[in-house]
């Protein structure tokens, strides 16, 4: 994207009255928003949005740029002292899943590399008061799930999200934080550290305009971006009332798994975990709770919107069992009952351990079974 | 009963190949010990039952008693010395819900009050070793469920079960212990006093014969009878594999409720409660959850077997909270819609309330809502 486009984005952002819904309504109808600068107002009137929006929308035409309050040089230039780019609703390299929530920010600035949004992510929120065993579960199943070869979402808030996020991280995994801020703007700023960090093996984004301030309404709709970008959500550990519950609140909306981990009735910090397992979540004592959930959604969101999955960590360990399975498993398909009584391993294991296999990309699916990749 | 009939149900129970589930049969069959043993043996041939059975109780016939043996006198003074009574499955005081499991005990022997055996009952079980939260925890809902006019049932056993029956009959309240030995013997011996008391405030009660001793293989087939006897199962706190695991196993299989606390997964002595609850069982954060299973169960097998239910405990705090709502109910029915309209109240959270009520016999449910009583 050049500067000219990206300087139109900012423009579009900017227009007073063109809500975020109605702009991405308008990209996805116009194709880019060279295409929507582009168009005659009379196009625009099919698509049934505010009047507001679009008189407001014409006006910024008619001046050939956005509001004049709105500064885009002095924004173009925070966007490249921060290294972000602006990826609109309609780039093909805007985060597929996030695509499809009902809601997609119509524009979203990244920080750091764009592609690790294509990978295939799991989301790991929860409270900022963790406990120690919270933060630790967080960095664990984080750095579990990024061995994998899972990319792990989060708020980049302190507790437990910010465990997710170095667990992945020290896993030599990636790891996307969503902002609430704009996206030159790290909050809380103790966490200034780890967003260099995830800029470098992973990135930040946000979908709110540069110099943002962290604003309170702000915080549960980016939950709803950290659910839509990611194919489960795992809460590890929260409260009751608690943010994390938006999130997975947003990400049942948006059809993705949900996973809660349990927690004794005498820790009032995990009763937002119990009331989610009493909602209908899955109750995750270890990773392979999630893979085995998250393997064949993988499968189905990989065939629609290609997502990446990358193979295993240079770092990743497979335990001996997952090789003593893989060493039964062929080049030609064999099925996961004829894997467990091979391996005198009960069915749910071989599924859970095949999952993580696919996931790493060393079985694939077929018809009959799985075969050795 | 008296003494002669007494005699005649230690005798069956003592002929040699006469299994328990052929006594069982045969006991439904002809309606009671007597008519069983005036019975002529042309009369047995049409139940199926194994042709050693049936050899073995005509041979006990002809000889006007059981195995010379087996001493009833002996076993007559024993039951009466520990001041038990025994009931045959024909009996009208036999526990009605124990008589619809598929293998229920032909004798029951009871020491203690058996009409608590009418009351509805909550079976209350976990660990030996349990941790001092889970012994809170089995106490405490054990004197909640006694308030709300359950009977507590439990095994007698250390740890999670003696807590369960000391809760209960702290609150003021019943509480069975289902034994796996004789009902003459007390195992552990160290739950002497806490068997005395249950005798006073609730029952003991044992299918075995007098003198049997704490045999393994009795636990399992103990466990059956527990969850035979109860409305719902709920598992205080266990790790894997535990013998509590069988009763809620049983308690499925005979259609019952089963519930289980949660904990966290960094406490191994909870695991067999997550796999209940991962396998479905009610997650239990309060009484009120299990109340809320229990009301309508409670109504429909009082219809069918007529099960007592006592009024409040005379020590029974009923919250303030219930008195609001209370308050809200009168004497033409009031839908919990309604109620929860009027009290400003999530319906959940009404519906809950009201099955206490209407467990604590304060409000009865009738067509178009529930009515003061």
């Amino acid at each position: 994207m050049n500067v000219a486009e990206t300087r139109l984005c900012l423009l579009l952002h900017s227009i007073p009255d063109l809500d975020d819904s109605s702009l991405a309504r308008l990209l996805v109808h116009f194709g880019s928003p060279r295409a929507l600068w582009e168009s005659r107002p009379e196009e625009w009137q099919s698509l049934g949005l505010p009047g507001r929006a679009l008189r407001s929308l014409a006006r910024a035409r008619q001046r050939g740029g956005g509001d004049p309050a709105i500064d885009t040089g002095a924004q173009l230039r925070v966007l490249a002292s921060v290294g972000a780019l602006v990826l609109p609703l309609t780039d093909p390299r805007y985060p597929p899943l996030l695509r499809t929530i009902h809601d997609p920010p119509p524009l979203l600035y990244v920080r750091g590399d764009h592609t690790v949004l294509k990978q295939a992510q799991l989301a790991v929120v929860g409270s900022r008061n963790a406990s120690a065993a919270g933060l630790r579960a967080a960095a664990t199943l984080a750095g579990q799930a990024a061995r994998a070869g899972l990319s792990v979402c989060s708020g980049l808030a302190l507790g437990i999200d910010g465990a997710a996020h170095r667990g992945a991280l020290a896993a030599g995994g990636t790891s996307v934080a969503v902002l609430a801020t704009g996206i030159d703007r790290i909050y809380p700023a103790r966490h200034a550290r780890l967003a260099s960090e995830l800029a470098q093996s992973g990135c930040l984004v946000s979908e709110f305009p540069p110099g943002v301030p962290p604003l309170r309404q702000h915080f549960p709709r980016r939950n709803r971006v950290i659910s839509g970008l990611s194919l489960g959500v795992l809460l590890v550990e929260a409260a009751l009332p608690s943010g994390s519950l938006i999130t997975a609140g947003t990400a049942l909306e948006q059809g993705r798994e949900v996973f809660a981990m349990p927690w004794s009735v005498f820790h009032k910090g995990g009763a937002g975990c119990l009331r989610l397992i009493r909602d209908g979540a899955r109750v995750v004592e270890s990773l392979e709770d999630i893979l085995v959930e998250l393997g064949p959604l993988y499968q189905a969101q990989q065939a629609l919107h290609g997502l990446d999955l990358p193979g295993p960590r240079a770092n990743s360990e497979p335990g001996e069992q997952d090789e003593g399975l893989l060493g039964l498993v062929g080049f030609e398909a064999v099925s996961a009952d004829e894997l467990a009584q091979a391996s005198g391993r009960p069915l749910a294991e071989v599924l859970a351990k095949l999952s993580v296999l696919e996931l790493q990309g060393s079985v694939a699916r077929c018809p009959g079974g799985y075969i050795r990749l």
